[in-house]
């Protein structure tokens, strides 16, 4: 009776102090995934303070989801730790364990790779909410970014929910400044040069107008002849603007063009096509 | 035989009580898995309690195979451990398992995408039953939404099942509100501004007129010269409607242009051609 | 000689004891390998009866291999086993093992793949033999499914066989009802109107003749200006049948289509060119 | 000495049964190997006996390079497990056969694919020697199916080598029977009705004169309007022919049409243009 | 002094013997791979002894780069095992070792994959130094065959080398026999009958005159009416040549088919339109 | 109580030590880890010491990520260690941070793959701040390059994230030199060499004048007839130019080749159709 | 005291000899890795002894960047199992670097392959610098090739930089002498026979002019009709000339034939129509 009391002393001074030790340890653990969270929120929100309140909402839902989950994954390794110093044999269970978990890992990996790919966005505000941007073959303007999602909107109305491990390459059409670039076609027959003062001359009336005074940057750039197309000569122009207001100006300087070109009788040029006779095909069969 | 004896009681009070304590903790386990679906069906039911009557009898049907699959792996590993306590190698046996769980969980790993992608749709509520969306290729309206997989109809009746695992980008159209967009082509002969002032009149009478009156959120938009294409002037409008409500709106706007032009004479544009007589190909043929 | 009988009385009642141990082990693994294939079974049969007789079989020609790969694959494991409670040193058989299995696992993922693939199929009931679909990029009528593959038929008698993993996207033709949707192309000069009123009266008339009568599910609808075409101004039209009658239903209406459009005088759109003449060709060069 | 002796006894009794006890183990596996190949050999040719003196040639080829490599490793790994038994650190030298074999597993793992893949093609007998079928982008009869690889032949003669695991969706084009569709395009001026007549009079010509009354298993059917097109309406028919037999059967069905539709006058359809004259060019660029 | 003496000799008598064992086994892997390189040699060069000398020196090279890499490796192994016999803790150094195992094994992996796909090319005998083959995209006459790579030459003299693992399905056109299929597209107006004749005619002309009589195996057949194009009927014909001979006999039938229809005055297609006048497209626009 | 105490003194004598041993190595690590990116900081800046300041910024806000990341692993294995020290079995822990680190570690691999590929590519100078590249199907000038990505703006003022793992092939426009390759359509009634001539006097007039004078190399190259195309013969010529300035010569090239041609009454070449007139369509029907 | 001296001596004799053996083994590894790059560098210089100066400078740099890595790791593996001969438990350190292993190895993996790729490239002389290749989709001359990277430039002065690994099919135009191919439109109703003897004196007046002389290997060869297209006949001729002369040669060829052509009054042929008249479109519509 003393020696199997002796040895539950014994028991309790290593084992039973080990348990204490695991549960403890598991309280660190679970604090510092609190921190690492922090941590991060601290960085998004630094970057971002204007869309403070409204992320702040969002990673909380996703935090407390992966809280949530990695809890449950700590009182499973806690149960087996006990188990381990119980004395019982936890390999079968370890490898069986770990068969879940290749399928859950890979599975999962998706979802990690948002996180990661969201944390750069946000952290080199590649975009942020108002901006149009072009990712992973849709565009529109964006209508929120967190961790693990773009939200964007298109001219359309349609809204696309895009998980930012799909988004590579990101292009932004709105920084700092946008730019409006129209090829124009003209008529082979027509002089370039009186062309060329013609369109120089519609850009300074475009930038003395308001509203275009104030969303044009920097007066209209004739670049010069960019292609012998088919039917056509295209010239190519553009003109700096505010950010997103390059198709507001692009769209005005189509219509005086149009106006002052039926002004001027310049004709916009159709296909054409130089036709030459061959002789009756009937003719033919009948040789 | 007393040794025997000894040593039986010996092994009853180490390898038994944790031969027990298998069962005990397998117990516990089973009962956590329980738990975990437990949370992750409360989760999806508060987002969406409408639908929860369908959902949970899918989502007990889905529940109650991981669960039977999950107690089969349950027992395969409860017989492991106990012959791994009654002192028999398990090397083998494990490294074997490892083989098939290689192949399983290769094989399984597309059902946790499916799972993990599936949380994400309902938790962030990207589309429900009833909305409009383009996913994976396909679009429809949403007939239903699970775990595992999304169902849509399109308009030719086709009823299409999309694992959740293959949905990377969702466009929803009938987020909030829709949008009508019609790229209306003139021909270059028109005068601008009395097509615009046409459409702009379209428009009132449209606004003006149940059914329309409610299903238009803003009056039509005329945004500009989107384009000088070959042979006509595109013109861009756009109209604000209630969701699902967008392609209504655009047929009735698209009957109304087509009997006004009629009215006023205004032709929609042919594909143009300018012909140039060339000499007759024979003739060329005998110089 | 009696330390070594003594010897070998100890290791049979240790080592002895366990590799019975293994043996009847073993037997349990293989007997629940059979509950779980039963288990599976039960399920795809009672979701379609119908198919039983012949899936039975078809299941028990896959069982039947998978049992007796198991069963090889058992067997290695009891001798290497029994070697191990032998004392011999396993890790260079297992290591060497280990590396085939990378091969053969990688390998054989797709298999594993294609039946959980089709367990959903046939658990979800996602399509049965008799319906149209249209599943990774061909379609045609559902011949079989099984657990490891779908076989098709389409129009032009090719047998499809597709192996389950290969699904991704089901697109099913033939689920509870169908649709015909016939965009149909008329001249800009016509009356919308009165094309309307025709279309109306044609598909009133279909409803009322046998066998349209009872495939056709809702009359039909006209839901009006599709589109501006290039030469034409689409009109979409749509009518709601029994399952795998769209096909008849869209050509009935379209031949009749025809014919009351002759009788009426109106003709159907062919592309349209406006011409312009420019100079002689000729003349031009020799400016 | 006597100990040295002694310990040599005590070692041949133990490590020296063990080394026996691995060549009888490898043996036995060795063997288990040919029982393998013999049970696949046997569903082989159980499935296809027509081929059998072929497959089994091949199948011998493929068997013994198979049966050398595993012998070759066997070796290698009885080498490794006696280099064991004699007390060796084994570790850094599995380690690097690790390495080695994580290339080779990745490297072999199409080769697995091809055989998994083609054990499945045999045992459903997905295609045999003499079909028509598509696959993996080719066409062809097929002219060998081994485990490892297909052979095809095209019509333009080239054989198109396959291995097995590059096959998903196969199209058996020769399956109990075939079927010939035509899609017939007339002009939108012919009346429907004569035409339907006038087919199903050269069908009933075609059904009654062999060598086509043999191959034909069931009438022409005329399935109605398919489409409008352009510049035509196309006529949709289909007959169901023995396998092979289809493209035979299609072209004197062409044959038979075009001499039919001459006989009758009717003109198959060439593209349509409708013109309309606008002003001349150079006068409106004078305007 | 003695006991070190003692412990010296007791060490050399256990590890010293094991080093030397090392040493010996290591002598037999380094041979075992010689064996396994010769075999495949053997395999190779009795399937195609004409390629032999050639391939001998290449297989030579890849060999000895091959060899010289698993002396190195075999090197390694040694030292790091004879390191475990003194006693060193070796798990660091493997660890390392098998991160940087990872990334070489998967870079290698290509690599592995191109000598199994080589091997099975040569072993099957699916194409030989002279054949015109189309693998990965490219075609031409294969140059050289070994078991990492083929190199193509095609028509503009492009050398292609390609990896044999990039090689999936091989189409090899000069496999026993060649064919040539010529589609010709005839006017509509054509009698087919007399079409057939004539091609029967030049058929039989080019049999009987050299050098096509020896390049032909089997006479012209003509198979009938393939399709109703646009502007033509499509007449498809096909002859059996000696192994790249198609090019020849296709190019001079096409030549005798062009002189013998000038001869006969039946032109051989242009696309036709029909025109329909429209009114004047201005006389529209005035309405 | 002195055994307690003695157990104690050992257990800090050895175990106690370890635990500072870790604690000493750890911060050796820490060291190492900030050497590891002194080392490669100091690489990139060599490289280009203009960028340093902006580069410096970045790389630090990086490191500063990575290095916190780092530390916090750090104190996690720290933390593990000791607990080792003390005695507790880690098995179950190690596990279950293996599935994590499954899951993270693919995730993170992409973020390896950038910072490989960026450290390349700033190492091996493929392109610095102001170049022209193409590259992952963008292109633009650089705006800047880090470690991680690429930032291009295009023409249309698109600014592209580029993540530089996802860069393969880097097209650099603007590497020592640039070209203007210019093909130019001319008719095939023109004289080719009356055209050469033309063209090398542009050439000549362009080299001599500012700004192109200095922005020319080498003077303008003819190559020749490039193509016989469906309507024009297709000349191309070169000139080569300073960097980036390409598009602007070729741009005042074309400008002038047009005013030139204008003058010599040179016609660029519109597309041609040979008409041969066939029998009305109407009456071939009536026949 | 002198029982802790003992056993520090006795540790000293154990542990520190294994310390020092650790720093030999790990400098006899520092050493044997230079003795493969050495290997490797030797094998590159060897095969092309002019790139040798250039190469070396570059290897030498990659060869320093690797080599310091590898430098790190060892200390730190030095680090590590000096630790564990201190009897420091490192399982969750080397369980956590593996973490970092598998990041890292995936991520580095690519770099691998480029090594290895880019070895086979220059041992298998594949192409040199100087030669025209086509890659990964994009051709040019190569400039530099190393281990891990190609540099091409194109026509267009464009440098393209492709790392090794992306190299799959390798498309060299100059291996020993290259081809021109050209394809002849001629108008169906020239005389074939005509045209090819026009041909071969174009192609024998070529041969004897200098630069063409020296640039041409082989004759003109004139293969005959490659194609029945749409408006014209197409002749397929070649040329075999030096390395990279193909382009020149084909240019003046086509030079060639044109001014020979336009002498004959032989016209290179345009698209043709045959047109046939339909009814007026209105007066149908009158109907």
């Amino acid at each position: 009776m003393a020696e199997m009391f002796k040895t539950l002393a014994s028991w309790l001074t290593t084992s039973g102090i080990k348990i204490i030790g695991i549960l403890i340890a598991l309280a660190i653990l679970s604090q510092m995934s609190r921190w690492i969270a922090k941590w991060m929120e601290k960085i998004v929100y630094e970057k971002d303070p204007l869309q403070a309140s409204e992320a702040k909402k969002r990673a909380n839902t996703l935090g407390n989801i992966l809280r949530h989950a990695f809890l449950i994954v700590l009182t499973f390794v806690a149960v087996l730790m006990i188990l381990g110093e119980l004395g019982i044999q936890l390999g079968p269970l370890l490898a069986t364990a770990g068969i879940g978990a290749l399928a859950v890992g890979f599975g999962a990996q998706s979802l990690v790779k948002d996180v990661i790919s969201g944390f750069f966005i946000i952290l080199e505000n590649q975009y942020r909410i108002g901006d149009a941007i072009e990712v992973a073959g849709v565009s529109g303007l964006v209508e929120s970014v967190s961790l693990r999602k773009t939200v964007l909107r298109d001219l359309q109305g349609k809204v696309h929910t895009i998980p930012n491990g799909e988004i590579k390459v990101v292009s932004n059409l709105s920084k700092e400044w946008s730019r409006s670039v129209l090829d124009l076609g003209i008529n082979y027959g027509e002089d370039i040069g009186q062309i060329h003062e013609l369109l120089v001359q519609i850009g300074k009336e475009l930038e003395s107008e308001e509203p275009f005074k104030t969303a044009i940057l920097e007066p209209l750039q004739i670049l010069g002849v960019e292609k012998f197309d088919e039917s056509q000569i295209i010239i190519r122009m553009m003109v700096k603007t505010v950010p997103l207001k390059q198709w507001d100006v692009g769209r005005e300087l189509r219509r005086r063009i149009k106006i002052r070109f039926d002004e001027k009788g310049i004709q916009l040029p159709y296909p054409h096509r130089v036709l030459l006779w061959g002789e009756p095909f009937s003719r033919i069969n009948e040789k």
